[in-house]
């Protein structure tokens, strides 16, 4: 009987923290997300010197009551999980887990004090909000055209690293040494900044040849940027071919949230497509 | 009789503010344009410290006629319409209301005066001319595409958005408070100037290993800018499709502005499409 | 007998200013576009004040040189062609009065100087370099697809407008006359600098509250830079559907040039496509 | 018999050079990818004034085993293969050249020291590196795609050309010799690097008209960023119709590779295609 009752606390639990369609999952949900985006807003404020001088004691408060309950929350993910391991080892385990890191590494090693900025990583855990909208579809749909791409944008980042590296070693000798192209590496920086329309303009060419090559870095980055966004609007139109026209809602019953590989409904076992 | 005539007179009325695709009508909205535009210039010199010096007195004069005809043509509207209410609170009204309010406020609070650069969002108004030119096709096919992506374009926006408060807190970290990286909420606007290749150039890293992820952040924001353009331009595609290549005029009766999801002409009531 | 010597003669030069698919043509044309080159080089060059205190005569004898060529080409193509009026008010021509009247208007005025400028104008003939290769298929094609596209693109150029209007104006008041923001029409100048990622850097924001509408508009303009992209690739893609895939060479006697409205081959006759 | 062993080892030499899809071919072009990207960060690091102080013999001992192992591999391969003039001058066998030259001219001509800079050309060299993965079905794609844009981005190329040249020269004329635009080469430079939204702001306008200009040009890069992104994306479409869906592997020997005009499976012979 206690073993029972216990085995319904756990599953309960288990609705709780895992289930986000149910009523009790998504008040747990949005308590969470309020709860780390109110720790990232008092790790950015506490930055601020002025602000740190004023509150700074209050803030380092605010953050062990963070730290202690993003470490109970963790705890609890463990416990009303069937297999813990495979929660530790699951991305948004590891970034769980990352994020709570730095607070306790903080006590022991005053170094580590800078560490402390890992916990912007606590922000990756607000994806944790599409669960809660229906966008897991479209989340799928964008992965399988960026896989689509991964190649293609591999080949498109090489050349532009290799054209860097080239454009930048052409500068360097152009500009000689002067006018901040001091040496290869800063004149590749010079040439990223261009390359990718950036333009600080805390390096730019001064001689009249310099400005030529620069002339052409910027027209070769102004064409080049139509890369990229070729190859990932054709990778989506392909993504898109292979979906079928997916439906939102199933026909039959017009539940949604249907896996894109899917045929049939998953709620009613009805064909989610017609022909 | 009297009532007839009134009828008359309001009917009159309703078809010179309301229907532009009547002379009367035609007319009054080219006026109303042009008042617009002018109002809106007249708040933009006012603001130069040069000329609002010479033209100052002329210009609040002419700011106060203008918005006593605004007055006036906000109150025939509210007349002549059968459901005012629905006017006031339909998108088109409040932007006519809020665009009023400033001029009046600024009589009782002497603090309101700077609310009067609300005044530009008269501006908004202007969009009043594409019922004149024959534009609805096109503003249904834009806004249809844009609703399609609205989903994947925010799940976009929050990628970038975590990506650029992480990105911003390494800045700070690597940086080191020195060089404009002063506190994390600093270096997440220079990571949306960076990302964003805007480029201002008022926060640049110094360092090399600033200069390093600064290159790195340049590269993603360059390869990224990819993924709102693909899913735009699919989305168009898919828009497109479902629009089943609408012909802008009926082919029977050859008159125009039918509604992207109608199937019959709602002049004529013959069908929309061949097959 | 007289008569037709004259038209034999006229015919000729017709045959070697206008006609470019004939032998005389092409060089006729090759030696136009080195002699609009080269009197643009020197144009560019004499406005350098270092080379024109050196070379400042020379290229103001190149310069007459060049205008007096110019003239009487453009007096031979009055003669030799059959309606000269339509000449004269068709794009090409006005473009190459537009870039003769500088030169003689410099004589009666000395005002008139600074239009020497206008001299660039003459780059536009360059385009006739089209006429050689056969580029006509590929600029009927985009110029079909911009067509499409112009109701499209005014509709978001008006509302980028708009934007900047506005968003210009909220500047204006948050950073309150400081900091360059020191007029409306300077608040909008700065929102164009950054809604389009140009971003100089001559005004850019200083406050907290500044840096954070700065950092909305920059991420407005990442994410709507991709409205005139899709709607462009979109366009091309319906103009190549009613272009039928057009065979660039004739499937029977195999020569190209054809309009994309074309359904049979103006050489021979048959038909250009399959089905 | 001496021949044939002879043979042979050519015979296995070629292996090891030049066919990476066998295990020693694979293990010789990772270690020749190494001691490229090796030989590219000493070049870097030399150039950098203070590691050049300190290091600066160590890297020019490591420079010149570099060279001496390039120039070795360089001879191995015009030994094991059997028309060594095509491949001198292939792309690749050019570009291994070019990377060998500066070293030794730097020993004869004091002034070629600057040319040491073009070694930075080897890392063309780790375009190789494709051979190792899958890449050349997407490069194939790529290039064909590439190659059917080449006209029509030629045009547009032309186009901004033309516009920067006349924008330029306008702006000259506005701003009048100050604020940077002091010749019309300087002012088409600023022209290339406003609309091509790099921004440096090196020269940025000053006068309320340069103002009005630069955001007509500014408007202008904007909006035309969308042709050649339009034209590429259509015509990977084209390019990815004509593939016919061209599958990575075969269906029925499941080996990869084939070219993107292939009907065939070149292994096995089977078709690659259903339908």
């Amino acid at each position: 009987m206690a073993e029972s009752k216990e085995k319904d606390w756990r599953f309960k639990l288990h609705e709780v923290i895992y289930e986000s369609n149910k009523p009790a999952g998504k008040v747990f949900d949005v308590a969470l997300l309020i709860a780390i985006l109110t720790s990232i807003i008092v790790v950015m404020l506490d930055s601020v010197v002025s602000i740190h001088k004023q509150y700074g004691t209050l803030f380092s408060h605010l953050e062990w009551i963070f730290s202690i309950l993003f470490t109970i929350e963790y705890i609890l993910r463990l416990i009303c999980i069937k297999k813990p391991l495979s929660y530790v080892l699951s991305p948004l385990g590891i970034i769980d887990l990352l994020a709570l890191i730095p607070s306790y590494l903080s006590i022991f090693f005053i170094g580590a004090q800078s560490l402390l900025v890992f916990r912007a990583l606590r922000l990756l855990r607000v994806f944790r909000i599409f669960k809660l909208g229906h966008f897991l579809t479209e989340i799928n749909f964008l992965t399988q055209a960026l896989k689509g791409s991964v190649r293609k944008i591999s080949i498109f980042l090489l050349t532009v690293l290799t054209l860097v590296v080239i454009l930048g070693s052409i500068m360097y000798l152009v500009e000689q040494r002067e006018n901040g192209f001091s040496n290869i590496p800063e004149s590749i920086y010079w040439a990223i900044v261009t390359i990718t329309t950036v333009g600080y303009g805390d390096i730019s060419p001064v001689t009249p040849i310099g400005k030529f090559v620069a002339s052409v870095v910027m027209l070769i980055g102004y064409a080049i940027i139509a890369v990229p966004t070729g190859i990932l609007t054709h990778d989506l139109a392909m993504a898109s071919r292979l979906k079928k026209e997916l439906p939102e809602s199933c026909p039959s019953c017009s539940r949604e949230g249907h896996d894109t590989d899917a045929e049939f409904c998953k709620f009613c076992g009805a064909p989610l497509f017609r022909d």
